[in-house]
């Protein structure tokens, strides 16, 4: 059997661990290399590869530059946006396959959430309508955790990670003073609340801040809300509030909303900011308390320092996996999962799904780990949690003291 | 001669190492246990302890648990913003020093800024007034790094590496999508720029992200700004642009002022938050480009994980000399400084000033550091603020896997 060579590509936004997941997948062809010849990337995803952008591993990170990645924030090969026409027998599906064949592709991985699953799902039909033998495989990745049919998403614990530690400091910085306040945290996650849900780990104690959380699970009502953050003053000095970006009222209106203009991405997702500064206002404004806002915006997705060891594992883990089924089982448009075995010890096996049954679906915190009138998490998503934020890696350091980073040229 | 105590009390806004200057102070006390009593701290600084709020060393963190304020962000013993009156014929300086009396207190330190200087100044004159021996001593601290007298203050390095991290890492995650982009970043610093200045440092290579640095050194002119930002998307697709949160126009309006209400603190100053998403705003509807703004907010001055060891030592190292300084040599109605004695080999040694010159006055970013009209910054500033920056100190963790932090029993 002659070489068949691998191509990786990396599509929507970017997490702390998924240049970890690249590394795996490329690690791991590399170890194959009686079977595998070139490992390909693209660059921007499908949308770049159909430009003819491409890069080979071997001469972009020869060596031991290949480790970097598993400490480089941001997307290596560069993301995209781009969604597979529905109708299969548009002209990009022969045109990508062509490109495939005519770099000797065997293996085609994707790492990325729901659309790009949705990707993953349309090639992987293609290929099976035109009989082709390229085996494709998604990887996934979100710090949004909203992907079903696995126990969790790699990028999901670093960015729990994140939020856990950083509440827990700006908690101790809420303290320094002896006068009311509330502070309002605003954390990422349009529809589903798992990543705010993450900020209960940042108690240190019972009936420590933050003591109230709100996830978009729940229909927010502002007069409530108000009554609720009046009623933890009466009891405490500083009150700090987690609140998800996505909160919405019973009719589906964000919060957000309320005060400001948004746009839509291609995908039709709301472009969501603003929450946590709204509710500012309105304490401020109603309460007269002193109040202040923090949104956590980017670093929870891009916080070198602040990820996980197991979630950057985990990630290493999935991208070894999905390399090894193809290449050994001949395995094809499944998305790797995690399966969670135990929770004390934490043990994980790597899992297969169906990629057909994963795209375009949203997995939600459970009703019942919601609790407190909806303003506070249960001790069953601690237990799910608390495994996934453990360990911190070492970072290699540059000349200049901050953290070397695998990085492309680019103009 | 009998053992006198010691007081400690901290003052304004925390830093992500005013614990450690705290640890200096009380760790060089217990060292002296020959002629220091006990080690007390003002809990919310002079206005907590006018309220008779203060806590005993020995008992609040015994033995090794002292080693937890190394690790510990906000101010453990809480801050305050009380200003003593001007006259020192006020009351309430014979009742502090009764105070002081009642509690045998031989040393008194202060740890904060400029006002908490004008604080020690005013105790100290108080003092020879009344031909007092209390020794006072201001050991500072600030993240805005404009002290004049002193090289640089703890505080700053850490705040500094902070920046220059993150603003690396917000680089890698603009560099995702090969879309024209703008992203502004927010950087702490009212007045004095050292902070936004410390976003150079994160360049990776000569023409790297943030391609846009702005002080407020400097008037700034919105559309002068639009032009330059429109020349640096010319050449670039993503662009990252830094700004620090006091940047104002040449009649002295903050641009934050052009489009929101603010207030001002009990010292006057004015309460500033959202040129960042001003900026954003403009950008987009002037520029029609994607644009989205990252405000760094407390975290510039409460991460643990990016600690600067440099900063971390050096605030331990001003505490203990200021104790050593009072109990040794006498000296009272000063500031510890530091004084640089080489940049490579960076040493510092620690240096007394004359806190009635410190107080109420700023150190701003010289004009010649300042670059190409106002958007870059020179390598003598890096030169100056990358010895600060480098480290990153052993971070002691719970058995929950995040920090673990010393903390007083609150509400």
């Amino acid at each position: 059997m002659s070489k068949r060579n691998v191509i990786v590509g990396q599509s929507g936004g970017p997490t702390a661990v998924i240049n970890s997941s690249l590394y795996g997948i490329v690690f791991e062809a590399m170890e194959h290399y009686d079977k595998i010849g070139k490992t390909y990337g693209m660059i921007n995803g499908i949308e770049g590869f159909l430009e003819g952008r491409y890069l080979d591993f071997a001469e972009s990170l020869p060596g031991g530059n290949l480790e970097f990645l598993k400490s480089t924030p941001g997307a290596y090969l560069g993301s995209c946006r781009y969604k597979l026409p529905d109708n299969l027998d548009d002209p990009v599906y022969p045109r990508l396959f062509e490109e495939f064949e005519k770099l000797n592709i065997g293996y085609f991985f994707y790492i990325g959430g729901n659309d790009s699953m949705d990707t993953v799902s349309k090639l992987s039909r293609y290929a099976r309508s035109i009989e082709s033998d390229i085996r494709i495989i998604g990887e996934p990745k979100t710090i949004d955790n909203d992907l079903i049919l696995t126990d969790h998403t790699p990028g999901y614990g670093s960015a729990a990670r994140y939020v856990a530690q950083t509440v827990r400091e700006i908690t101790m910085d809420a303290y320094v003073y002896e006068k009311k306040s509330v502070t309002i945290v605003e954390i990422m996650g349009r529809h589903a609340g798992w990543l705010t849900a993450a900020s209960v780990l940042a108690r240190k104690y019972v009936g420590d801040n933050p003591l109230l959380i709100y996830l978009p699970e729940v229909d927010f009502d502002t007069e409530h809300f108000l009554k609720q953050v009046e009623a933890a003053l009466a009891e405490n000095i500083n009150v700090v509030v987690c609140v998800s970006e996505g909160i919405h009222d019973k009719d589906g209106t964000f919060i957000c909303e309320y005060d400001s203009n948004v746009g839509t991405d291609i995908f039709g997702h709301k472009m969501l900011a603003g929450c946590g500064r709204y509710l500012e206002n309105l304490v401020r404004d109603r309460l007269h308390v002193k109040a202040r806002s923090v949104e956590l915006n980017v670093s929870q997705r891009c916080s070198v320092s602040l990820i996980s060891h197991t979630d950057l594992q985990e990630a290493v883990m999935a991208g070894r996996y999905g390399l090894q089924v193809a290449l050994n089982r001949g395995i094809t448009g499944k998305m790797i999962s995690f399966v969670r075995c135990s929770d004390d010890p934490y043990v994980v096996a790597c899992g297969l799904e169906d990629v057909d049954e994963v795209c375009n679906q949203e997995k939600h915190v459970p009703a019942e780990w919601i609790i407190h009138d909806g303003t506070d998490i249960s001790q069953d998503f601690i237990t799910y949690a608390l495994p996934l934020i453990q360990g911190a890696p070492l970072i290699p350091m540059g000349e200049d003291g901050l953290p070397a980073f695998a990085d492309r040229k680019r103009k």
